[in-house]
C-alpha cells in the first residue's frame, strides 16, 4: 500500500491511500504520520480501499501532495552510510552512524519549489528514508524491523557554506521547507529498503546513484540504534544517507544555480521534483525578502 | 513574573504563575509555552494574579513541576559559547556559533531524578536558557531581542561516550529524559540574561561558575542567528552554552557516578536539583531494563 498526505487547505491536510499515480482515497486522519498512530490502521485503511464508493476518489496533482509525514515528532538523519562510497573515497567504513536531527519545518512538499535564502553552495543528497510504525525503545534489529511501517524518499538538501561554519552539521541541514520528503510511503510489507537504487538528477543529468545494499548501516539497523537513546514512535521519520555524486564532492564543487530542477527517484515509491530558487546572499542586517518558515500546506511553497 | 509548568496527571500539565517559592497560580493554558503562544498572555497573566482568589492558589513541590516549556517546537543549542573559559583553553573565539538540536524527549523536569543507560560517561553542562516569545523569521538582533520572552535553567547532561563516537555531538546530547528544564521561567523585563552568574554542583562541591557577560554570542544574537535559517516560535528554547569546569574538561576526566546529585543555579530563575542513576552499560543485544522515553509527567521520573 502507498500512503499519502494530501494539502486541502492552507493549513491543512488529510492521508490518503494512493490507488494510482494521481489518485487517492482520503482517509480519516489528518496525516500520513497520524494514520499510522491508530491501532489496526493497517485493516482499516484496506478495508477502505475495498468498499470505497467512485465519488470518494479524488485526482490530486503532486503540487498538492504535502511532505509524506508533515509532523513527525523526529526526523534524524544518517550520514556517511554508503559503503561503497567511503572506500572508493579510500576510507574506512565507521564503526557507528553519524547521526544528525532536522525539524518538522524543515520539510517540503514533494513538488514544492524550494527556495532558500543566505546560502551560496546549497547542495543536493538524494535519500531513502524509513518511517516507524510503532513505539521503540532500546530495540534490538529483529524488534526494529518489525516496527517499520515503510519507506519514502527525501533529498537533504545541505546550504554547505552553513554546514561547515563549524563542526556540527546542523545549521547547514535545517534551512525551513528545505528538505522534500515524499512523495509516499510506500509500506514494508511491499518495498525492501535494502534492495533499491536511489538516483539524483540535477536539470535532466543523473548525478547520484547508489544502491542501498551498500548501506553500512541498515534501516533496522538504524532504528534499533538511535532507540536505545531515544524513544522512536510512529510518524518518526529517519533518512538513511547519500550515496556518492553529492556537488561539493566533485571537482571542482558544483551547486545547484537559481532555478534548477532537483529529482529524487526510487522504484516503488516514485519520484521527487523540486525547483530550487536561490535568493542573493543579503547578510543579516540588510532587508530581505520576507523568508517565512512555511507550514506544510502554505501555498507560497508550491511551484 | 515566573511562569512554570505543572504537573497535574500522569501525561497532563497546567501552565501556571509562580508567586513565591513552592507557591502557583494556575493558568488556564497546558503549560507556560502554550501560554506564550496566546496573544496578550501577559495581561491576562497579570490580572489573573491580580483577582486571584485564596483559593485557586495551590502549593506544589518541586517534583510536580514539568520541564518549564515540556513541547517547544524546537530546542536549540549552542555549544563553545563562554569566551573567558575559550581563551584560557587557549583558543580563539569562534566566528560562528555552534549548533545542535535536541528534542522535546530530551528534556526533563527540574527535579526530576534523570536515568542514563548504555553511557559510561556522563558529564553536567549548566546552562542559561532563552525562550522566544514571538515569531522570528530573518530578524535582526533588535527584533530577536523584543522578541525574548524570558529564561530559563538546563542542564544539558552529555554522553560523552556517545558524543565523541562520530563528528556529530547529536547522539551524545538528545539521551530521553536527560536535559532538566526550569524550574520556571523568568519574564525578560525583570531579568537581564547578559548580567548573571550561572553555577553547578555535583554533590554540593561547586564546579561550573560563569558569568554571561562572557558569552561571545548573547542571547538576542543567537535567537537572531538562528532566525536566519529557521523560523523561532513562542515557546522555542536555545541553550546558550555552558562555562568551564565541565567534567570531561578535568585531569583526569570526571564523570558523574549512580546516584550523584546535580545542582543548576543562577540567581532570579532558581535551581534545578536532579539526583542521576546510571545503569550499567549492557550494550545493545543484552536483555537491558525497560528505558521507556518519559513524557514530561510520567511520574517514573520523579525522584
Amino acid at each position: 500500500m502507498k500512503l499519502a498526505t494530501l494539502r486541502t487547505g492552507p493549513r491543512s491536510t488529510m492521508a490518503a491511500v494512493q490507488l494510482e499515480a494521481g489518485t487517492y482515497l482520503p482517509l480519516p486522519a489528518a496525516d500520513a504520520g497520524a494514520l499510522l498512530a491508530v491501532p489496526d490502521w493497517r485493516a482499516k485503511a484496506e478495508e477502505a480501499v475495498r468498499t470505497a464508493v467512485s465519488t470518494a476518489v479524488v485526482r490530486v496533482p503532486d503540487t498538492e501532495l504535502a511532505p509524506v509525514v508533515p509532523r513527525p515528532g523526529k526526523v534524524i538523519c544518517c550520514g556517511l552510510n554508503y559503503g561503497d562510497h567511503i572506500q572508493e573515497m579510500g576510507r574506512e567504513l565507521p564503526e557507528y552512524p553519524t547521526l544528525f536531527a532536522k525539524f518538522a519545518d524543515t520539510l517540503a512538499g514533494p513538488a514544492d519549489r524550494i527556495t532558500v535564502a543566505g546560502s551560496d553552495s546549497v547542495d543536493w543528497e538524494a535519500e531513502l528514508a524509513v518511517v516507524v510504525g510503532a513505539t521503540l525503545t532500546r530495540a534490538d534489529e529483529d524488534q526494529a524491523e518489525a516496527a517499520i511501517a515503510g519507506y519514502t524518499m527525501a533529498n537533504d538538501v545541505s546550504m554547505r557554506d552553513w554546514q561547515r561554519r563549524t563542526l556540527q552539521w546542523f545549521q547547514g541541514k535545517a534551512f525551513d521547507a528545505s528538505t522534500p520528503l515524499g512523495p509516499v510511503l510506500a509500506t514494508a510489507d511491499e518495498f525492501d529498503g535494502t534492495g533499491v537504487e536511489v538516483r539524483g538528477y540535477v536539470n535532466g543529468e543523473l548525478v547520484q546513484r547508489g544502491h542501498t545494499r551498500t548501506l553500512v548501516f541498515g534501516p533496522a539497523r538504524l532504528l534499533s540504534y538511535i532507540s536505545q537513546f531515544t524513544t522512536l514512535r510512529p510518524g518518526d521519520v529517519v533518512l538513511t544517507g547519500t550515496p556518492g555524486g553529492v556537488g561539493m564532492g566533485m571537482v571542482p564543487p558544483r551547486f545547484l544555480a537559481d532555478g534548477d530542477v532537483l529529482v529524487t527517484e526510487i522504484d516503488g515509491i516514485g519520484r521527487l521534483e523540486n525547483q530550487v530558487r536561490i535568493q542573493p546572499v543579503g547578510g543579516m542586517r540588510e532587508p530581505a525578502p520576507a523568508f517565512s518558515g512555511t507550514t506544510t500546506a502554505e501555498p507560497a511553497a508550491r511551484s
